[in-house]
């Protein structure tokens, strides 16, 4: 059912379709929240990855955590497949039913359930999405600061453990989920994790659960921190006469520990598709594009020494962004680069990498890659979160020509491979999916895959919590 | 073997004492460095715990991660217990041998393995102590803030998920472990985590092995986040009329999202029992000790702030120490608080809570434990890391008066059941061990312990990995 594609085969699966009695059983208990029409299928069993799979059996539109259960016990009943579906705007194929089931689409759970601004937590359901969120807790003066490019749902960013551009400061999902309610795979209702902002107690089931890509069971509900918004917020962004002289100025401003709020580098192809896009007239060769958050005095310290310090590094054009108006343009037309460089060739898709190394490492991992992309004559654009050592190339590859996509996983597995022996991860926030199970192999090594796989079958011994994702089973 | 002990009950354990073949054995490959003499074995079967158990059956000072993985590999053999010991600083009974077993002494794995100051990254062996680490770093101009009362293992640390006075600006040991090397339960060497800042590859084995409390395996070698050396540094004492204006003026620092490095609760008696253990003259009152990092306009900034709240709440004597050496002492005094406050009752013992609960908790929840404590009569002193909401109430009992222990065990779970009812934790920061499963089932639910219990029967099928700890197996 699954031909090997080019390029990057994905394995056969076993189907495991879901029975008539059990779709029977989920239209008679949700009515029209339960759906088997094509075009619901398809929207579910789609996502931004380059593969394409047949979708879901049948779509659930889930609107509570109970009902969540519902579901999962059903399916757990009859050994099928369950897939929890945010906004679907994964990049490496964490919707995809490889083997069909039930996709439960979480999109209805999208109650901001419990604010606590004098904690500075927030409990939300997993279908909010992060700019939901943030427009209404914007009253409060806190906000939530992790970011991907996608308005992705919470749930999402904590089952890949999502990060951004404002993860250089204030971390990824991983620092700032306190506490999760999840459904295991037998159905049970699970709660982990306090509101208190450290704890002993036990093993870190919260963080076991962000990052299982929905393997492990679905989270439905989700405690995070939040941040006072800070009381001075300056951006800018400064182009470069090359790519090393951006990357060198990123790696001494953290070398030089400026708590930088963004760091992002924009390579020319980049500059010129948001340029495009978003009606703008940045100078189209590398960019760094950074954002300080802090008292009014602390803002222009650091601006002043990441002056300095781009400066010296022939850094030109350092253009500031001071109303917030100019700044939501900017972040806007920064977060819509990968849709943006998309339309610069028409029908094209991406195969995006996302390694992260140590920031010591980013000039040779980065400018590497950059001569062996430049030399393979695909087009791509690079964005980065350079202050994490996290970069993502797109190369942009005609679908119906399957010696691009080759040549494009030909060079993603040359820039894992390098950001590897570089001490670095290959993947930094996008998650292992369909995608990346080699590069995990050739990362972690045999002995913590399996590791990995012991707990996976300890958790969900049926294999039924969003199956064929991170590791064979 | 193990009499419950009054006011808390210890399980009775089947011993599983290690055969006089495999002591032979370790004997055999070990030579000098296996003991299984009455001091060694009884110092290897104490802690800082108030329980009483035999000790280990032999003691293996292991000097390198295959040595471990060696020793691991008998005990599988023999299913007998296996106890990782750094310097012995526990609270929580975790070094106690229950069942009996060897201890893996790990003090002799004490180097620092590779400094990568350009990356603000450590790797050490796990009998490395946090003094040491800081000491054989300091010429880089960076530093590792995590900073338990004791000077103890970063393998010990990571195993409770330890923290300190300088997590409410750095975290944890959770947030500032990268990577570690585990021998698991069948003697397998597995890494996990890169060096990499982020990673989105598969699941979190790092967090899940960072506060296991070595039941899941031998952490041996770690890789840590180090931060530069702040510009500027800044440290105050200021008292208070009451401990409710200490408290409130810490909940409204917090709040306001003041990046204070430091921010600490000492009682009347903890300061008296620290001015006479370290020769000080401070008001013998309520009292906050802080610390300020950044840059010298940044400290300045943060310091004018925190004063005008301490001032409106009623905070007087704001005394500043400005040299390294006036920090140092007072700072130092601080980690002897615990053994200070121990020699206020000479014999004594001491029943030491680990609360946490959400920020706008902590005068509810410290009050009300104060106001109890004063009623019942025994001796007591608080400490707290109050920037995190987590504070430890020391009760000083008689060891030989079974009642003193049963009313401070009171007191506990008292305080325990109040900050779960304020949505906290048992245990901010010394883990399960043996003293507080009850209080974890308690706090995290049958479902999540149910969770935590089919981990470790994947991870260690025999149970081997210091067995007793967390849950019942």
């Amino acid at each position: 059912m699954n031909a090997p594609l080019p390029g990057h085969v994905l394995p056969t699966y076993e189907p495991r379709l879901v029975p008539a009695a059990m779709i029977e059983a989920l239209k008679a208990r949700f009515g029209d929240r339960c759906s088997t029409a094509q075009a619901v299928r398809e929207q579910h069993g789609r996502d931004e990855s380059p593969f394409d799979v047949p979708p879901p059996d049948v779509v659930v539109f889930a609107e509570s955590t109970d009902e969540v259960a519902e579901v999962v016990k059903l399916a757990d009943a009859h050994a099928v497949p369950v897939i929890p579906y945010g906004v679907g705007s994964s990049l490496e194929g964490h919707l995809l039913a490889v083997q069909g089931g039930v996709s439960i689409d979480l999109s209805r759970m999208n109650r901001v359930l419990a604010v606590n601004a004098e904690d500075l937590t927030v409990t939300v359901q997993a279908g909010v999405t992060r700019t939901q969120l943030n427009n209404e807790i914007r009253h409060t003066g806190l906000f939530f600061p992790i970011d991907p490019g996608a308005d992705a749902s919470l749930g999402g960013m904590s089952a890949t453990r999502a990060s951004g551009t404002n993860a250089v400061r204030y971390g990824t999902m991983r620092e700032n989920v306190l506490g999760l309610t999840v459904v295991t795979a037998s159905g049970e209702v699970v709660h982990t994790g306090t509101r208190a902002r450290k704890s002993s107690a036990g093993y870190d089931l919260t963080r076991l659960f962000v990052g299982s890509e929905g393997t492990l069971g679905v989270m439905t509900e989700i405690t995070l921190r939040l941040y006072p918004q800070p009381e001075a917020v300056s951006a800018a962004v400064c182009s470069f006469p090359s790519l090393a002289a951006a990357v060198n100025t990123t790696i001494q401003i953290i070398q030089m520990g400026v708590p930088i709020a963004r760091c992002e580098l924009l390579d020319a192809n980049a500059v010129r598709a948001v340029n495009r896009h978003d009606k703008l007239t940045l100078r189209e060769g590398p960019m760094l594009l950074m954002e300080f958050h802090g008292s009014p005095a602390g803002v222009q310290e650091q601006a002043q020494v990441v002056q300095e310090i781009a400066s010296d590094q022939g850094g030109e054009d350092f253009q500031w962004a001071t109303t917030p108006e100019e700044r939501t343009k900017l972040w806007t037309a920064r977060h819509h680069a990968y849709f943006a460089a998309l339309q610069m060739k028409p029908g094209c898709r991406a195969v995006t990498t996302d390694t992260c190394v140590p920031i010591s490492r980013l000039a040779e991992c980065l400018l590497d890659t950059v001569a062996e992309a430049d030399a393979a004559g695909l087009p791509y654009f690079i964005v980065g979160h350079v202050g994490d050592g996290n970069f993502h190339v797109g190369y942009l590859i005609d679908p119906q020509k399957p010696e691009e996509r080759e040549l494009a996983e030909r060079l993603n597995h040359q820039l894992v491979s390098r950001a590897l022996r570089l001490e670095g991860t290959c993947t930094g926030e996008h998650g292992i999916g369909l995608h990346k199970m080699d590069f995990l192999r050739e990362e972690a090594g045999e002995g913590a895959v399996a590791l990995m796989r012991s707990l996976k079958h300890a958790l969900d011994p049926k294999n039924i919590m969003n199956p064929g994702k991170i590791f064979h089973w």
